[in-house]
């Protein structure tokens, strides 16, 4: 039996990175015998549509381009499998031949590859289907790290690094809101660019702890009194002991409707919105009179940033594509995921694992990266994320 | 006489190269007879607290690392002298023989230089007075361009060419808000990075230009129809034709209150604060059903990010720190301008003009820079912005 046709696909919201990984595929799959190599415009949808492009006859200076660029160049798509979805794609798969299944995303894109295989098992259809990570928010499991976290945390670092600059040479509190509504790993990484213990930020929030606005209040006047300024990380996903978003509980609490942008359920949109960084503006102004208090939400900026990538992550997200294309011929399907190494220098190796380990459920930041005393990360967290970063450079500050 | 001491001061809000010229003057003070060279920490308030810190000592490294830190290092402050802060500072100067003053700042900053100058000369206290232009606004007289757009405006084109790509992956309606309430010039930077026609930002809002929500939205749509997306760079500071900010007038026609914080005197602050973006994406959904609408405000980022400073813009920022101090050698008084050559090659040179012609008033895109047919700039504009950024390299995005 041929190899049959090979499709790629890509979902869920972009990276930095997500570009390199679909190259990596593509270098690697033109060494092997598939009919052919197709990419399925906006994933699933693509897929289900039949709107294909031919990836086998691209030049190295498409590729170089397309590499370089974020985001999907293929589209994206935001789209669960129904029972039905998984059973008109497989015939899709079956009319085309394709046998050979690729999608790079998610734990949502993870479940997709599982749903593909497990089907095609059903039905005796003989096909492989590997999930290729990706995410910002580092969120995924078994993975020591997700490519296109270390580009989003750098971005994130450098930013912090001069914005806590701004903030020195003006004075009063600033609070950024960081993406990533269920894990902190990228609230965290605002801490990377930090030189100096009088550096910002000061305070971190992310979703792995209750979050409690009187406590929070009060986190920001100590700082404040102390060094005439300071610099607060948040993530959008800070929430009380039952998951209730602030946003959410705010406006509950002071019966003023929800600010910001609610989706068709009613549910608070955090991406894409400042109400958060607004919000807590206005309650910090309120709290301590006088002081200069701005909000900056950092928005898709953080997931998408041309010029300021990380080139370990750019180099692990490319493997990862290739590595897929590689167990393909030995597996029937799996996560490819990175496993670091201790070794002096940092290094991951490419390994994979069986898909429903990664598909669906997510991972928190662990307890040790987490400080228990204070709204902050640990030395831990420090040594863990800077080698994925590509290292960011001290900055200097000396006279304020 | 002796030379006697010289004092520099930072003020206004920071950009990423603003301590470029901070180092380019010290590098050049060094060389000649000062008495002492002070830095006077955040600005007047400083020179006012005679609050100095000694400038003549510091390492190479310890220039190296200013010179590539944003944001300003001797702190900033945003202070319009009274006449009894000129008299104040004056007797200060004539105190501590400070007879060479030296203010980096925008317009604001050349008034201040303007003020000392003339109370010096009132009083025959012979002293010099120097302005040293930096706004990532763009918006000084007399000067071809301000030190620091140009670094501002490759973090914006950068950051549009990742939102676009971003955009493309997932369609739907993108706003990001733009600093600069006067005049449009980091808007219309938006612009820079775009490689081929159906690349946003599709429209460009400037303050430039009377802004209509109706005309806004027909625009809007007419892209999002064509296109299944439509990026947006609109400006803080659009306003109607009575010059009425954007936010205010919606606030008075809704009767729904001032989205977003007001300061003491009511007034709406346009920086550090989401609630345009926010106020555009509920307007936009209303009117465009079921589109995906999503806004982000860059914030501060746009005048701090330290990882994407444009090299022009640094090395200019120190050439105009550094003639300040060789004009003062000759001339008494004077703002440093750039001066664009007619050269094959892009270059400026710098020359010395009268303090009075870029105190107070600012400088709106000429007309020629905007195209007066659609919401969007000329040919012209990109000419003249793109060598002040270091240049862009194009993105590539070829399948969807």
């Amino acid at each position: 039996m041929s190899a049959g046709k090979a499709v790629i696909g890509q979902s869920g919201g972009p990276t930095a990175v997500i570009n390199r990984s679909l190259v990596g595929f593509i270098k690697e799959a033109v060494n092997h015998d598939f009919d052919e190599i197709l990419g399925a415009k906006h994933g699933l949808a693509g897929m289900l549509g039949e709107d294909f492009v031919d990836l086998s006859n691209l030049s190295e200076s498409q590729l170089y381009g397309i590499g370089k660029t974020p985001a999907a160049a293929l589209g994206s798509v935001r789209q669960k499998p129904t029972d039905s979805d998984i059973e008109k794609l497989i015939s899709i798969f079956e009319k085309q031949n394709i046998r050979n299944f690729f999608y790079i995303g998610g734990n949502d894109s993870a479940e997709t590859a599982n749903l593909v295989s497990e089907g095609a098992k059903n039905i005796g259809y003989e096909m492989k289907a590997f999930h290729i990570p990706k995410t910002i928010d580092n969120d995924l499991r078994e993975t020591d790290h997700c490519p296109g976290y270390g580009s989003a945390a750098r971005f994130v670092a450098h930013a912090f690094q001069g914005d806590d600059a701004d903030n020195r040479s003006l004075g009063g509190i600033k609070i950024n809101v960081l993406m990533g509504r269920h894990a902190g790993w990228l609230t965290a990484a605002s801490t990377l660019g930090k030189s100096a213990e009088e550096d910002g930020p000061h305070l971190v929030y992310v979703p792995e702890k209750t979050f409690n606005i009187d406590t929070f209040l009060k986190e920001v006047k100590e700082v404040y009194d102390a060094l005439g300024r300071c610099v607060i990380a948040i993530s959008e996903g800070v929430h009380n002991e039952d998951g209730e978003y602030f946003l959410q509980t705010y406006a509950n609490q002071t019966g003023s409707g929800l600010a910001g942008k609610t989706d068709s359920h009613g549910n608070i949109q955090l991406s894409g919105s400042g109400a958060l960084g607004d919000t807590l503006t206005n309650i910090v102004s309120e709290y301590i009179e006088g002081a200069r208090v701005r909000a900056d939400t950092f928005g898709y900026l953080q997931r998408s940033f041309i010029a300021d990538i990380s080139q370990v992550d750019a180099e692990e997200a490319e493997r990862v594509g290739q590595h897929a294309v590689i167990a393909s011929k030995e597996l029937d399907s799996g996560s490819v995921i990175l496993k670091r190494q201790f070794s002096e220098k940092y290094h991951c190796d490419v390994e994979v694992v069986d898909l429903h380990k990664v598909a669906k459920h997510t991972k928190d930041m662990p307890e040790e990266f987490l400080d228990n005393t204070k709204p902050y990360v640990t030395n831990d967290f420090f040594e863990y994320a800077m080698p994925l970063t590509g290292g960011i450079e001290p900055k200097t500050q000396i006279f304020v």
